[in-house]
């Protein structure tokens, strides 16, 4: 069944009371923008609106409007044991699924098209195209009502290029299934319904009774930690209850790695949670004095080795950037994704497209500015105000 | 002689163009505050206003107004040897003094009396007693002129305690002495007469061509950290460049272990700085393998084993608070140190007086409520948004 067919005023209430005299007021007072990527029926909402999340997106259709909910932020847990306790009380046990690092978007068809759209609501030229590629579209089809939430994830990745998965290209891990409007579907429906249709799924680690689940998703941690996995997501079975999310500390001091090495750019506060999240997590596992050691000598080498680095890649008269590549069928993709980072605020410079197979492969250099700028200012004695 | 003296006229020109209108459509704008312990006729500059920088202090006099102009915020040196070599370009030597941990105060002769004021411009009660106790008068009654410039620095420090200084109570450290419109005066003129008036001044650690300089301050850091002292101050030994500091790795991870200890209290800039300057240290010192490991380990100890402590407290069912204490001469002290503290919104448990020669000793608990409170949460399950 299409929730989106039907007469204007049944759609309207439908879809959040979404009227055309309401639509005009969100767009005059900016709550939601257009789409600058070619896609001038879709527009992203820049703020909560109602029970309307920002990052949703409202697709304007010749008989009415469509809401496609943002994905809910899921929060973490800092200390395992209480979050789970406190969080998931009341049901008897949850559900861990494998939490990937790459990045998150959610597909819809729309027009004989699958079409997938960021954190934020842009619609990603790149992800779509992967979307089409990657996807199979008789489901679409099938349930025009349903949303899939995946996790874009492998070396191809303009944002967070892992090796870590196995994979040759980029794959689409599915981690949900929602209905437009935001309603869930419980874990074990939409992992048989996700395999029904061939999707590839992060991976199910484990049902834990709740009584238990904490010393399990530790060993998990430990386990994945090794391999710089990132973590868990813990679920309500039922999607009753909003998800947790847990992660090892080799990701997080990965994710400093990162953010180390361009050090001006990264944001305090994404480098300052990292840190926290050492601290109680060293506690919580009741560390030994030589795991106490090691884990402050990770932290400190993830915060100052990347440093250096990149201080001493100024010193030596280079710039800092991070190369990237991504891999496309539809040629046109290249130049719309080199316009969409652009509009995005990324100084970024494209290699020559490769034909690999049927697809074009394309390295991209991210120039990272700001980093570069202030290590140069540095070097040549400017002062710290 | 005197500058405050004169016909109103002329102290309005003399002292920044300062007249009754100005100071009351500053007033009105809050670009003033008067002072609230006490001293009515006390205002501080809350932002730049022309060439009066934040934080100084106005003085509202029976035939006018006098302006102590604040202490310009030194800057600071990253890399050491090129910020040397562009910051004093064109002069031969430099002079290095040592910068001492503890918190910067202005004293002036008010109606009789000292008067001390923090770097924000306000009265700090405690400070003006132990300046009536520390400094001699008659420097003041001689030289109206001037404004003196110290750190406060040793144990009996309400904001940062310091036992490394062989200090029994608390001394104050003179390390400038300007006209009260901000004038400068020669380093060794400075010295000379302060000496002649019987202050304690930081100490003097040489003066260096400037070609050679970032070197022996390199030594002079590395000495300097052993004890965990904090750094040096590098001036213009006419004055008329404006000083530069530097720091020692030991002094940036104390304070490291001090905001990790209280980790919601802390800027998330303070420490983030403090990490970057171990960064750019590590380099320029073209650091060897096993150096870089130590200060790793180092930094990552500064971080994690005072977060740590904070997390255990807490879990042993206690509550987070830094003890300090305090002596003064004059008991009236007390209660009007204790309400500056609060209307800066501390949470402090004062102990009993306790009388200690001819003076009164206090112990001062400053509660970490916002640490308390967010450690409390975490170990309770709540979640990191």
């Amino acid at each position: 069944m299409n929730r989106s067919t039907g007469k204007q005023q049944e759609k309207a209430t439908e879809a959040f009371e979404m009227s055309p005299s309401r639509f005009s007021e969100l767009l005059e007072k900016k709550a939601i923008l257009q789409d600058w990527g070619g896609h001038d029926d879709f527009f992203r909402f820049t703020t909560n609106v109602g029970r309307i999340d920002e990052g949703s997106v409202l697709i304007r259709e010749e008989d009415g409007f469509e809401v496609i909910q943002g994905f809910p932020k899921i929060k973490r847990a800092i200390m395992l044991a209480p979050a789970l306790e406190s969080h998931f009380e009341g049901i008897s046990s949850v559900i861990v699924e494998e939490k990937m690092n790459g990045y998150n978007v959610r597909v819809i068809e729309h027009k004989d098209k699958l079409v997938a759209f960021t954190r934020s609501g842009h619609v990603c030229p790149y992800s779509s195209d992967r979307a089409n590629r990657l996807l199979e579209r008789d489901f679409f089809n099938d349930h025009p009502e349903y949303v899939v939430y995946g996790e874009m994830a492998g070396p191809d990745n303009p944002y967070v290029p892992k090796d870590i998965y196995g994979v040759d290209s980029l794959e689409f891990f599915v981690f949900d299934i929602r209905y437009k409007d935001g309603g869930t579907m419980p874990v074990h429906n939409r992992r048989k319904l996700a395999e029904e249709c061939g999707f590839t799924q992060v991976e199910l680690l484990g049902e834990f009774a709740l009584s238990g689940a904490a010393d399990r998703i530790r060993e998990i941690i430990a386990e994945l930690g090794k391999t710089e996995h990132e973590g868990v997501v813990i679920k309500d079975p039922a999607m009753v209850l909003q998800p947790l999310k847990y992660t090892s500390s080799q990701s997080n001091c990965a994710d400093l790695r990162h953010g180390f090495r361009f050090y001006n750019e990264s944001g305090k506060d994404y480098l300052f949670a990292r840190v926290v999240r050492e601290g109680f997590q060293s506690v919580e596992w009741g560390e030994s004095e030589e795991d106490i050691r090691e884990r402050c000598l990770r932290l400190g080498e993830s915060i100052l080795r990347p440093m250096r680095e990149s201080i001493l890649h100024v010193q030596g008269g280079e710039r800092l950037w991070e190369d990237v590549r991504i891999r496309v069928t539809d040629e046109s993709t290249i130049d719309m994704f080199r316009m969409y980072l652009e509009r995005l605020g990324l100084d970024v410079i494209f290699g020559t497209p490769e034909r690999v197979g049927d697809e074009y492969m394309v390295n991209i250099r991210k120039m990272n500015k700001s980093t570069t700028d202030k290590t140069l200012g540095i070097i040549e004695g400017q002062l710290w105000s």
